[in-house]
């Protein structure tokens, strides 16, 4: 059997203002045209379909279409889950229908202990859930995060396992040691919303969602399909696509789609951006992040690149980016005054002179006294 | 065939901050009863299944059970159509996966044209739309309102018609000369937003939603389902119920549905009210409307009467009423003097003395001056 992974779609999702519903359709376009070339068996949707719980009607009209076309038009099974982003409660709608034409479609932990049975393969469909509602599934208190949530889930799931078919989990976490990007909502704050990867081992292909970087995590078994579309700058240097698993073999491929309009990173002076003989080679169409190597202010200046970059999607300084850095760099165990030093050495490229140091010393002091 | 015809559940509603969750979940028992007991071979809900486009996540969860329990676990076939209340697109989540199990659900005027037939009946789901719809599907700039449109939908529909059926026509709109209540979203302002009943009469029965009182128009094949609740005030002496429709017959019976809490609308003095003696008569857990007949203030009416009446909904003087009533009295074609010292006799009892017409006389010529 062949199965296409895909995850992520946050339909509905704006980027700085600008609507994406064109490359979203775009995309899902190519993922269509890839599952036809691929002649895959079924498509497995890790979650995270919506962008946001109270999604807008643009967006249910998107995902109620791009549902009916892969599940009603051209007949694919779909395996599908409630990420993070989704409201388990509106994307439920419709559940008990979609089962007689396979779509199914997960949004409660409960409904994760009966697999779905395709071929030679059970489907455990694990929508993304909060500890508390393992510790009222499993009536046990001590379920207190996630990791340990997902121990005691992977257990009852285990326990569900046909030992003559082979087992593939559908979910939506943050495994532990993955990379993050900065459009995923991170679920927990500390160590432990991560989940253990060795929980992951009986199951012979995981399908991840919720980390919007295909290379998150390098694992033997276990994948993170990655969104679709780039939904940040720190995405810009990833690769946007879908996976392509072989059931037979658990080998997975992955398959790159293009995306409508790009993401991109440009930084130069405003006079270089601004330059046909500079931007005749850029993608101008692209979805642009830009940093201003100049100092000097630019009156005007988001409208003036803008007609250069229709979809300039942020705007900064990189002396503030210095500034930033510089401030970073200092190691604050230092003390004030060798911090103030170094601080002004970085900023300013100069040390502070014998009169600033003494102006320093004597408002530090005065400050210590009004402790 | 015997249909059960029911309209306007309003799921989410509140009245006057009251959550009517507990109210509209026993109403919907009631109407489950019925169907049974009356062994029904279909439901017809002619649309405002939800109170609002945008229902809150538990209303969804509600009409999304009430809806697997009549058509998955119960097995009626389900005739359903969007109201003006209902997000059509959101309403329409799942439409594709129903029709498999006999959940009819029209949201799009275009959908009101491929009839549904059981038995020997052909049913036609119209869901409720605005005149611009029509203007589009006809492609025709001349229905400007809904009398117009209804006139060119209805003759469509006719041409669908198989002869050797019956003709049923399930719809969301307000018919000429019905009467309204409170609770009602007035579609339009103006006599233009009202379809003529002329218009219907190609049809055996017309189920119709939206007017929340079953008694709105009285018409041998028309009817009003009302609402399952009383909900505004203005409903208080309306028996709510649901109609029990023979389709060999076309004769409808309306069967009554007890609330949970009934709406009640009490007027007497603060003292007569919190008396025990008084109240003891009185159905305190109904949702309470009161008009004091007193004039003097009291501290703290509301928390006071909510103590003998908690499910308090409103609270007015019978004496602002009776201002009102003193200041629509008087004739406006009189002029301001005049007017006025009928308004005052009327409202003090007294006649305008000498001074104060003086008085009256002067502010009124600066009044002219200053024009």
């Amino acid at each position: 059997m062949r199965l296409l992974h895909t995850a992520d779609w946050h339909i509905g999702k704006k980027l700085a203002g600008f609507d994406l519903a064109a490359d979203q359709a775009a995309i899902f376009a190519q993922l269509v045209a890839t599952a036809k070339r691929e002649r895959v068996d079924a498509i497995v949707i890790a979650g995270d379909l919506y962008d946001r719980a109270l999604a807008n009607e643009a967006a249910v009209t998107m995902v109620n279409d791009q549902l009916a076309q892969l599940n009603r038009t051209l007949k694919y099974p779909v395996l599908a889950i409630a990420g993070n982003h989704d409201s388990a409660v509106r994307l439920a709608t419709g559940r008990d229908w979609y089962g007689a034409t396979q779509l199914y479609l997960n949004t409660q932990l409960a409904e994760a202990f009966t697999p779905v049975v395709l071929g030679d393969t059970q489907f455990f469909l694990l929508p993304y859930f909060e500890p508390v509602a393992a510790r009222q599934y499993f009536d046990d208190d001590s379920l207190t995060n996630i990791n340990r949530a997902m121990h005691r889930v992977t257990q009852e799931l285990q326990a569900q396992f046909d030992p003559t078919k082979k087992h593939v989990l559908i979910a939506h976490f943050f495994a532990a040691n993955s990379h993050r990007s900065d459009s995923e909502t991170q679920l927990a704050v500390g160590g432990l919303d991560a989940v253990d990867v060795a929980d992951l081992a009986a199951f012979d292909y995981v399908a991840l969602g919720h980390l919007h970087n295909r290379h998150a995590l390098d694992h033997p078994t276990i994948q993170y399909a990655g969104s679709l579309l780039k939904y940040s700058v720190s995405e810009v240097a990833q690769e946007k696509g879908v996976f392509i698993l072989d059931t037979d073999t658990m080998v997975r491929r992955f398959v790159a789609l293009p995306p409508l309009h790009e993401v991109q990173h440009l930084t130069g002076s405003f006079a270089d951006l601004t330059d046909p003989a500079h931007y005749a080679a850029v993608d101008r169409e692209a979805y642009t992040a830009i940093t201003l190597t100049d100092v000097a202010v630019i009156p005007n200046v988001m409208t003036a690149l803008r007609q250069v970059f229709p979809r300039t999607i942020s705007l900064q300084r990189a002396s503030s980016l210095k500034l930033d850095a510089a401030a970073a760099a200092v190691d604050p165990k230092l003390g004030p005054m060798p911090m103030l030093a170094d601080f002004y050495q970085q900023v300013q490229g100069t040390a502070l002179s014998a009169d600033q140091t003494r102006w320093a010393k004597a408002a530090l002091a005065q400050a210590r006294e009004g402790q």
